[in-house]
């Protein structure tokens, strides 16, 4: 059997996605179909081209129409900028295609939520790319926490800090002008960070933001001395009350300086805590009160065979998985529930709770206020 | 010359401090007087006792009013839980003493600033012991920002956390109750995070803040049945709006496991960023954008002669201070002050600012909204 | 164009080799020819048919021999415990076989150096695979010291630890058993950790050695009473003279508890320091003397696209490369070398003077006294 | 009661130990008598007489005989250059004091076996300065061996390393002549890792080891031009088979860029492994192989009341001891032993092993062999 595959957007992530396709083939194969490239487009003939010969595709296209219209393809994969996902991916659902779609889900908490209403309806795989829950050290953080292993929880400490945008001289591009982009930091790195919280702590009740921008103008390309406007966050400040009673706070910044990809959360609960980040994505430490006092510490717990997930690329512990490898497991994921109906987190409506809670939170900068999360842009079920 | 102490509570920061003027003397004398320790008191007469044989004073008492009218005494220290301070700092400053309090100043913004005022119009040396802001990579720091070379200041980011009231089958005491301490964690550790905060940043504009008490009630005494309510924060988030412009995020928590001594900070600049923790307290983490790109990153700098205040200890890099020397150099600013009249930063307007943001920092929690720092609880001058 | 390929050996390492064939294409193609997946052996029918199934090879054989025989095959990659490199490599160079066989390259300096002889007079691109040089934190260190920027080279302080074999009920395998294997922690790890060292500061002078067997004995199979002996050292200190006139220590260890992928090595130089390890292999620490006192330590660098091979996997700094893209960036070289003849490090003379210093740490464990490198087992060229 | 000291020797270790007899008395008062300053000598009369008044001792002179022949005093403190040790020392114990010794004990095995076997038949309280050994953590540390936790010991991988004579413009000093120093790194740091080595694993049977003289000459004093020879070492490596069958690297550098006070050790045994590093003298890394596997690593345990010591100086976890406390410690047992007769580690016996060591060290460099430990110099009881 073939699952073939039609790609909108053949940019940095749009090849990613590829290569985990065939990284997910060829370290899970042959448990289900074969994943085939069908066809590409992008608005770049030559991004669409290149891509089409690099990664086998069958043909190219600069209409993504015709990918998601295409009789041949199984899924549409959507790794366009933010501002086209809601159009392609309800095309693509229209058409009854599975969806394999990058995050954000789409620019509001409205949008999103009535694609994963009709996607539910159409009963296909709809899948959205948060890929930092993928990997195993979270699945080990999420049964540290379901297991009660760290008692009751208490709080979440969660920042996503990238010196991306820290250069003032770097022009304006698509991520700074709302209507193409929703937010700032926030919906672009912060909205990583709620995709772990709530997959670990489940939903957040109400929120209130304090954002910042730093670089107030940029070039309107390089090296111009015309200026445009930032209309958004680089940095972004918040405080959460969860369902479950926990409280937390939140960071997310693209100028903070020295961090490349600094994914890190902090999860305390009366019995122990549990701290991870991205930049060295194969390790935990963890904490647990029950230690014999004089020996007690914080444990750095290299992934290993026992942490879901891992086992898929080696046999014994503290062999170096990478940030593509999260990706590799996401296909997994999705190639599976399409050829074998298996469950999955990071579904639409999942999506959708996320851009809930983004949208309470830029509510809440506005107002300065606490703003409630539950039903933002309506009602998820 | 001699700079006699008369010392009112002799529990830990009562013994601490009379060690620290040893050690002050010890390693910096004789620049100035030496301290001679003339009457010690305590509500409990062993404890006055033990520690005017153990430590060298000429005499103790129960009745802390001897102390303050006491005509030898040049510096009335003031190391009682918190309830006290202000009457104890009020009477020694009405006999013209100089006063060294323990932190926090007072139990409320209001008795804080009149204090400030009084010792202010008094002329002596007053002296609140927010020892953190001592330590050498304090200074350090706080001359990294002054000098702009971490470019103009984003973000301020500190913890103070502990596990020091995790277990719930501790028993109540003064600091759960607010008319003892005013605050749970937020005035006991927050306030040391806010000292190195309002000491390298400046004011504090606005702040919103979320408490949880975790553990709602406690036994009575060791062991009883018998339960009594917790008043106040055991742990508490906050986001805050500094008057330079920068934002930040600040946690104090009681009951933060495997957290021991975690008073750690972050400031971002656009131009780098330091990374402070009171558990590895010899060293400094900087990241300046300047550095060439293929060697940057964070750097390690453990504290070293060029830090002021380290080489009172030792005479090359690397060599540990310990927490104790943060009260030597603490007592060293307060001798140097007393015999010749240098400055100082922790003054009591320093506390009293400190205790104002702590005023809005609970307002903010009960009215959950921003609330104004600046004349908290009356003008400072 | 095609680049076949024939895989002797399809265990862990064999499977490993493939995907990294396939992932070098779909991240550098189409710079050259696609590998192409003709014939895979293995004594066990089993491992050959599911490797020829999963990773697509044309077909499967249990007789090494037509691998190398098959004139349709370019490449002979062999996969196989190390007792059988030479004999197949030795093989398929007669067959004028380009040759990619595992580390090491044989099981002495003789027979290794007798394969880099031949393998130079055919003319082939013959590679061992030390994948750890082709980390891009180790051409980014071998930059550092070959460009003067830590000064003249004072030492080499290598580790290669790992706890895999400390559990004593684990039964011998033939890593126990000096003819199948060579040597026990020295071949196995050491000589990973001779590759980098040899790579960046170039050749041993002499060396002594201090070997310990751990666990003497262990089960003929798992669970039996039956006990056979260890033959090899379970770890091993070295002491190392270099020809460049820096001293070193050298540990190899398969019974180190905690250690999982501990590859770790420092070198210093008149000039600065580097530190690195495996278990972080996207870091790599460095000391600049000339860094101003006040503000210098040791830099924590996150691998970015300023070091050689990383920009294949991402456009920015900080985003974690695993194990296996070590492979990917082997794979590369090899691909590149065949289809381009550009040059690379780890060819079979590479590979032959890690085993002269195998072989004289073998001779000075048994003779406890200094031993000379050079010319060990012959003469290399 | 009071105990009298002479201090021979008024330098930067002088001063310090005075200071620690002083926070010795008023952190574990009134347990024993108060130590009282009597005399202190020093060739430089200046050194002596500000030490005299700074510390408050009773008289100052620059001819050491006065202060052991002094029949007030009851202690004779010695911190003079290596090179007066033995004789400072030998006339101390026969004028019948106790003799506490900076480390080394002397220049010789020879020499300070004959110290030990007089102190010993003197029956004074005989101590040399090798304050590692009293860090609370050492002491966590030994338990954790002979306790069995960790298994069988394998393997002691120690450092001490600095670079504090780095710089090649520094002037030749005592420590660059052996008939002043005795050795280079190896006497100056490297016994203080073979002091932690021996008093937690007991002694070493034989030793083999590689020095380096990196700067060959130094200016015969700052800025000339004149240059004379360093004779010693400023690094080696050694390897050490242990007397309990563990074996070990050592190595001491004080030409190691960027490490400041960088003693480390790592034990390793079949059960479990811990690290130590002085430059976080407050934490202790371990690992137990009984942990579970999912949930095991390295765990950073901060010092804490439950370990021997630390709660002289405070009464919660993690908050950090330094330096100078381990010299209080020290000073502490010195005061025990004097007025209660409690037993203790560092006698000179202790010290001479440590000699002993040093000097098969050295024959070993000389004759690159390995060379024995045992009766080097002599007998020692
Ligand atoms: N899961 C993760 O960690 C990450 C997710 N992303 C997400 O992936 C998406 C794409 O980001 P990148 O690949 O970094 O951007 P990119 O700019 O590298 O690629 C986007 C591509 O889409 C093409 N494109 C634009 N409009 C199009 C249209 N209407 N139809 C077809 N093609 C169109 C562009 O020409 C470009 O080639 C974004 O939604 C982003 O949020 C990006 C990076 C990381
Ligand atoms: N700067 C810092 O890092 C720290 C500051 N502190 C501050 O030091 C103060 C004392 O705390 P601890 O020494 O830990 O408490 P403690 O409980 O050990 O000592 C307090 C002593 O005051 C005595 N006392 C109570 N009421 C008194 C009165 N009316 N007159 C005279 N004596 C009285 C008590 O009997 C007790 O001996 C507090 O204000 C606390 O916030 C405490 C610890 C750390
Ligand atoms: N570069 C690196 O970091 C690593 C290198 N290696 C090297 O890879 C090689 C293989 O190791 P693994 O894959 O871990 O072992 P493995 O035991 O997983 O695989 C070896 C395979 O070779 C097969 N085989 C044995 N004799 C054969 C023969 N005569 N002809 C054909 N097939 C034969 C076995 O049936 C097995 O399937 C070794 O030389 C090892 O040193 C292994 C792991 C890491
Ligand atoms: N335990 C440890 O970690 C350390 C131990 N030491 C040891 O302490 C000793 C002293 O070292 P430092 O204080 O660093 O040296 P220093 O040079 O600061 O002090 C030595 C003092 O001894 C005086 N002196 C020299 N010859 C003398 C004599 N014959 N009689 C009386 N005074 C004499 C000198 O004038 C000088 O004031 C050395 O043996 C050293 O190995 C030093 C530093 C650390």
């Amino acid at each position: 059997m073939e699952i073939r595959i039609g790609l909108v957007g053949a940019g940095w992530m749009g090849k990613t996605h590829i290569k985990a396709f065939i990284n997910a083939f060829i370290n899970f194969g042959p448990k289900y179909g074969k994943p085939v490239f069908e066809t590409v487009s992008d608005v770049s003939a030559e991004a669409a081209k290149n891509v089409c010969k690099q990664l086998g595709f069958s043909k190219w296209t600069t209409d993504w129409k015709e990918v998601v219209q295409d009789e041949r393809v199984h899924i549409v994969d959507i790794a366009t900028p933010n501002a086209f996902h809601y159009e392609v991916a309800k095309a693509a659902l229209e058409n009854g295609k599975h969806v394999y779609c990058e995050k954000p889900l789409s620019l509001s908490a409205e949008q999103s939520i009535e694609l994963a209403k009709m996607a539910k309806q159409k009963g296909v795989v709809n899948y959205v790319g948060y890929n930092n829950v993928m990997n195993p050290a979270n699945a080990y953080i999420k049964d540290l926490v379901q297991s009660g292993k760290l008692g009751q929880i208490i709080g979440f400490f969660g920042i996503y800090s990238q010196d991306s945008l820290l250069d003032p001289n770097l022009p304006i591009t698509w991520r700074h002008i709302n209507k193409y982009s929703g937010s700032g930091a926030l919906g672009d790195l912060g909205s990583h960070i709620l995709s772990v919280s709530q997959f670990i702590l489940g939903n957040i009740e109400s929120v209130i933001a304090l954002p910042k921008t730093v670089i107030k103008q940029r070039p309107v390309s390089p090296g111009s001395l015309e200026l445009a406007d930032v209309e958004n966050d680089d940095l972004i400040t918040i405080l959460a009350k969860y369902e479950n009673g926990a409280v937390g706070t939140i960071l997310a910044s693209r100028v903070a300086p020295g961090r490349k990809n600094y994914l890190t959360y902090e999860i305390q609960g009366t019995e122990g805590t549990v701290y991870y980040s991205l930049e060295r994505m194969n390790e935990v430490k963890v904490y647990f009160t029950s230690d014999n006092s004089a020996d007690r510490g914080f444990r750095t717990v290299f992934l290993g065979p026992e942490h879901k997930g891992y086992s898929a690329f080696y046999p014994a512990a503290g062999i170096a998985i990478g940030y593509n490898d999260m990706k590799v497991l996401e296909a997994h994921e999705l190639l599976s529930a399409v050829s074998k109906g298996t469950p999955y987190i990071c579904d639409f409506e999942f999506g959708a709770k996320i851009d809930q809670t983004v949208s309470a939170i830029l509510e809440s900068a506005a107002k300065q206020n606490w703003i409630n999360v539950r039903n933002k842009g309506g009602v998820t079920i």
